[in-house]
């Protein structure tokens, strides 16, 4: 039997809540109306709830990506000195966007697998005497390696340099903290189908009073990513083009469920969700990409063992059990697997993942004793009950 | 976060694969209309399939319970003698609906937990001489014990006695074999939210030439459950009375799924996920109610452990896993809990809610080492693929 319900352990899209799938099965209405209007109002001060944000906030159809780009064309100038800082692929694309739209990127590149120093940071904005660099761009939860940035210490080590800081929080928001406003943080993008429990196809992007003053002397050029434009439309209960309608009826009832839930407790639930792959993944004698301090709360990397490439791995999950996973990006391909644990994944689905990757690496000849690591994790219900 | 995504492990209403709900959200159509007369074909035909029957064969906007008194009030008249035979709750509750419809019935008990004997069956219905016994009521998936009767030993045991077989197979047909032309039953209802993976809200009820000719003459009052007027409007490809049509809509995209599947390998899967369940549950220390030799394909029912209420296990199971089992019925009430296998149930959420069991005993003290029942349940999957 051919079936669509699979265990969805991407790092986005990430299972939807079926009252999500619900509310977006609705009629179309007039994005020119006023149902619309109170819509938008509405779903526009939830995100920013979960942003922790008194900022202006834009919503725009789009993948993360096309937030991305908005959050380069409306803040940095063709010449501008940008610093991008990366820890893998999608800190790269941030750089070759910035590049793209004719910034003058300088590149900060730490090793894949590992955190951005804060203190090399901090070096190079302090060397920079002559204020040419106008934004720092940095990436939240890097989702190519698992690893999550200490945005809190890189925001702090700009100091009292003007540039801004862009972040890219795409996969990370709602899974870990990132408080927008206590953190400093000028510019942040997310997107829908990773912890807002959504199906891809809408972008956020908050903008500080100070980053909306850069963005009026801006000389790039956009139009479906015009900031001032989309901000205006807002104060009208609408959108400078047509919504994606269905999405904004599933942004409401995903908010919905989300503060009914509350952030921290949001936030609490990803990072058990996080501590029990990653404590499946070790009593399995496998070995999770990043150490536990940089471990990211989203998704989990986890090295192939010798000799059994990671597309084989998830390739017999998917066949065998419809468990899938993501594989390595780049050099990373066949290298690692990600298993994503965030958006509205249930622990109990971990668990059975986590049992049949026990059965798949055993059937691949993996020294392993079958149920030791599963064992593991249940034990870790246990203990979370007891604390 | 409250979620309605359970771990249904119910005799029905069993999980619903999400293109059978997709198919039921269709606008209403008009059920006296050419399209409602494809689609009753359609499903009819595949019903029959299912059935292994070339009988006639009509579908109740109804429950189980429906087409269970549909099965008296065509086929029985008052006074007629009938023999019903039960093993537990749903055996009693057809002996109960014929009583009420002025049946003389001879109730043939057996102890809860067992088989109907096929020789004492055999023996009752020879000491007939005058042939007075009109019908044999009979179930084949005892619910509430989970246990199958032997129904082609007991329909051989009626040899060329006139009277009619008549077998509830509401929680059986499409779990396990039930070819009902080969097997010579006269009459077989079934229910949708079972085997069929539907929602709850149609029956089905097949009915040899000879039942029919019996039909003819029944004296027992009826208008919904009419057969005669059933069949006619069928020959129009309508209904008597307003059908459920989103239910038909559903059915239709059910019997796809499950013909596309092959009826032996829906029978295989239900075979499959009975001893993955039982298998975890002995390893725990468990005992299944029902010996192996004649245990459902579509429950297990377990004996809770000493000192345990079975509803103590099922309120901690759905509190804190969101996993749904049964609990038992009448005297087994706290005594044990019935475990749904049947239906759109996957193999891996079976596991999933075997590690959730397991965590529940141990928490209540029960002497378990965790993981030990797991690790069987897993160890059969691999077996599975090896054989």
């Amino acid at each position: 039997m051919t079936v669509e319900q699979q265990y969805l352990l991407l790092p986005g899209p990430t299972p939807v809540p079926a009252s999500v799938l619900r509310a977006m099965n609705k009629p179309m209405i007039n994005h020119r109306g006023p149902e619309f209007r109170e819509l938008m109002a509405e779903v526009t001060d939830g995100v920013k709830k979960i942003y922790q944000t008194k900022n202006d906030l834009v919503i725009f159809p789009a993948a993360g990506t096309g937030a991305m780009e908005a959050a380069i064309v409306n803040f940095i100038s063709p010449g501008d000195k940008v610093l991008a800082i990366s820890i893998g692929v999608f800190g790269d694309r941030f750089a070759k966007i910035a590049a793209e739209f004719g910034a003058d990127v300088q590149k900060l590149d730490f090793p894949w697998g590992q955190q951005a120093d804060p203190d090399v940071v901090s070096n190079v904005i302090s060397r920079d005497k002559e204020k040419r660099i106008k934004a720092v761009l940095v990436t939240h939860n890097e989702t190519s390696t698992g690893v999550v940035n200490d945005i809190k210490a890189i925001s702090e080590s700009i100091g009292d340099h003007p540039a801004i800081i862009i972040v890219d929080a795409v996969s990370g928001l709602g899974a870990m903290e990132l408080p927008t406003d206590e953190w400093g943080l000028d510019v942040v993008v997310s997107g829908s189908q990773k912890a807002f429990m959504l199906p891809p196809g809408l972008s956020f992007m908050s903008v500080s009073p100070r980053a909306l003053e850069t963005s009026k002397n801006c000389k790039n050029h956009k139009y479906y990513w015009d900031l001032e434009s989309a901000l205006k439309y807002l104060q009208k209960g609408q959108t400078p083009y047509t919504p994606a309608l269905s999405l904004f009826f599933g942004l409401q009832e995903a908010l919905r469920l989300l503060l009914e839930e509350g952030l921290d407790n949001v936030i609490k639930r990803h990072r058990y969700c996080r501590d029990l792959v990653r404590a499946g993944i070790k009593a399995m004698g496998l070995t999770p990409m990043a150490d536990d301090a940089i471990a990211s709360c989203s998704l989990t990397s986890v090295l192939a063992p010798e000799g059994i490439g990671a597309n084989t791995i998830r390739r017999m999950l998917w066949e065998r059990f419809e468990v899938v996973v993501a594989g390595g990006q780049q050099r990373l391909d066949d290298v690692i697997f990600r298993i994503g644990h965030l958006g509205f994944v249930r622990p109990l689905d971990l668990l059975a993942s986590l049992a049949a990757l026990e059965i798949v690496l055993y059937e691949n000849g993996f020294p392993i004793k079958i149920g030791e690591g599963i064992t593991k994790v249940q034990e870790l219900f246990i203990k979370k009950e007891e604390a």
